[in-house]
């Protein structure tokens, strides 16, 4: 891919019914009063974005526009880069006749990022089911983006989700399975694999020279000793010095229930969880409405609010745009060091 | 038993070579700041408890005492019950020889309450593995304490674990068995048995008049309607269907996740949660140095520190006695509301 753009960042409309529409006519708006917050440019159907506006009982100035003019553009007006799939976009009813313009987004924005056009991608919410009616394939967003990267030529994927905040960054190892299947899927491998794709991407987006990692055991008080569960002994501890052999600077298994207040925070920059709960119950505790969906092992930066589609409150201008604001924050931060690198 | 006391609250060394007998002395020391403390009898060996004091570089004034007199010592000195067994109790140096002195402390903490000679019992932690050493057949403290009551008429005592901070309270369903043993040992039966203990003593010693119970999941997103993990449907849900015909106000299953940042928390008294992590991990995240174990489905009020003997740091002077005082006062308030019951 071409070397990597410092320019605005590319936010995809997510779907049409949902939320995403109007959290990027409120962040565009929060910008007006926070410097900080970077330049983007949405792709959308520009009539959708106006209909939004006036349905959440606000006005915005749209500006049709190619990415390279975004960043001139964005401080008296929202940059929109139309798409060619029409959207009906009614709010709070999705329909699988949107899906072609929520796919459409998602694969140009991925498309600006390896044109250099744009210093990263930013993802509004979509809903998997929705798609799935109208014919996707893919078991959920970042996978489809590891998909459209192998498309444009990178080696295969290995899209790893972080949940980050200033407090706290956690990656599940295990994601969405059943419990009962956590025990059986969890293996060496996996942790290695995913805590190396962690390791780089803390390394070289992240800045940090030597990331501290910290693995959980996957049972109460990390199976103390082997007397409540063995997975600590053959599965995890293997993997830990595995990665420790690679020059990865991995601790544990800990248990998991200490590993999460202020002073153990402290003592690492990514926690690696076994399950689901066990990462997201203390990042969505201490940051329930900033934390930020970042995808690790991707040629291009990816990051998405901590938040679904929302169809219950959409078009009613009561939703929260924090979690897209700090997900923008965070895409720019990785952003100039993927050029910089 | 004999009527509840609103006497002074027995507090039992634990084990006499962790931190329990210097935890025990500086809580007595911060009730001279705090008049919220209130007033306790240490079960223990007097010249133990002053070679500790000694050891950790302060001193205590010792008064060997009935319960009944505790509560006029206390402001001047530490009211102390000599033991029948001797404890040679060397700092971070546990021995087997020591169990007896252990026990006796808890079984006579319970004979007093029964007696109404005091309030309630607040232990201090114990190590199993060393009691076991001396023939100690109890899996823990909490069902030790439940044989007690058997042993002195209780029915069938059926103990549960809660911990407990302002800002959130969590019961474990299952506790401390492997991951891969929870979905197997999760019954309808077992959450429905537990949920009632809860609700009864929420009502009777915390004085909530129809007490809010959250429950968990079991999978990640609670399960996604079936799609990952069915606990929920076949077990979680019948559950809860079961409490709410028996009166008890319990809603849920709710995905773990979500239940535990501050706008959730409001919305109900505890989480009944489905593992041992889901319940711990956050409240050791909101609340790690003042958490309180207290058990339910007791006959007599108890409550602990919500941690163990340390014995890395016995005798040093630097353990933290917050999570003492908070079980010290929480014990109080629950043995006013047995004693006005």
């Amino acid at each position: 891919m071409s070397a990597p753009s410092t320019g605005a960042l590319a936010l995809t409309q997510g779907d049409p019914s949902g939320i995403g529409p109007e959290l990027a006519i409120m962040a565009h708006a929060a910008a007006q009063a926070d410097p900080r917050l970077p330049p983007f440019i949405l792709l959308a159907d520009p009539d959708l974005i106006r209909r939004r506006a006036r349905d959440i009982g606000t006005s915005v100035d749209v500006v049709v526009c190619e990415p390279e003019s975004a960043t001139a553009v964005f401080p008296r007006a929202l940059p929109v880069l139309p798409l060619t799939a029409r959207a009906a976009g009614a709010a709070g009813r999705p329909a699988a006749d949107d899906a072609a313009s929520t796919v459409e987004s998602i694969e140009r924005a991925v498309d600006l990022t390896y044109a250099g056009a744009v210093g990263g991608v930013v993802t509004n919410p979509i809903a998997k089911e929705v798609l799935y009616r109208a014919g996707f394939a893919h078991p959920g967003h970042t996978e489809f983006l590891g998909a459209l990267a192998e498309a444009r030529g990178a080696e295969k994927a290995r899209p790893v989700m972080m949940l980050w905040s200033e407090e706290l960054a956690v990656v599940p190892v295990t994601i969405h399975i059943s419990l009962a299947d956590a025990p059986r899927r969890l293996t060496r491998e996996l942790i290695v694999e995913t805590a190396r794709v962690v390791d780089l991407d803390l390394r070289r987006r992240f800045g940090l020279a030597r990331p501290r990692l910290a693995v959980s055991g996957l049972n109460p008080h990390a199976g103390e000793g082997g007397t409540i569960g063995r997975e600590e002994i053959e599965t995890i501890a293997p993997a830990i010095a595995d990665l420790v052999a690679l020059g990865v600077d991995a601790k544990g298994p800990y248990p998991a229930d200490t590993l999460f207040h202020a002073a153990a925070r402290a003592r690492y920059d990514a926690a690696l969880c076994m399950t689901h709960d066990q990462a997201l119950i203390p990042i969505k505790t201490l940051a329930f409405d900033h934390a930020v969906n970042v995808t690790l092992g991707l040629p291009f930066v990816r990051t998405s609010p901590d938040h679904g589609t929302a169809f219950d409150i959409a078009g009613k201008g009561v939703a929260d745009p924090t979690s897209l604001i700090a997900a923008l924050k965070l895409a720019a931060r990785l952003a100039r060091a993927d050029a910089s690198a």
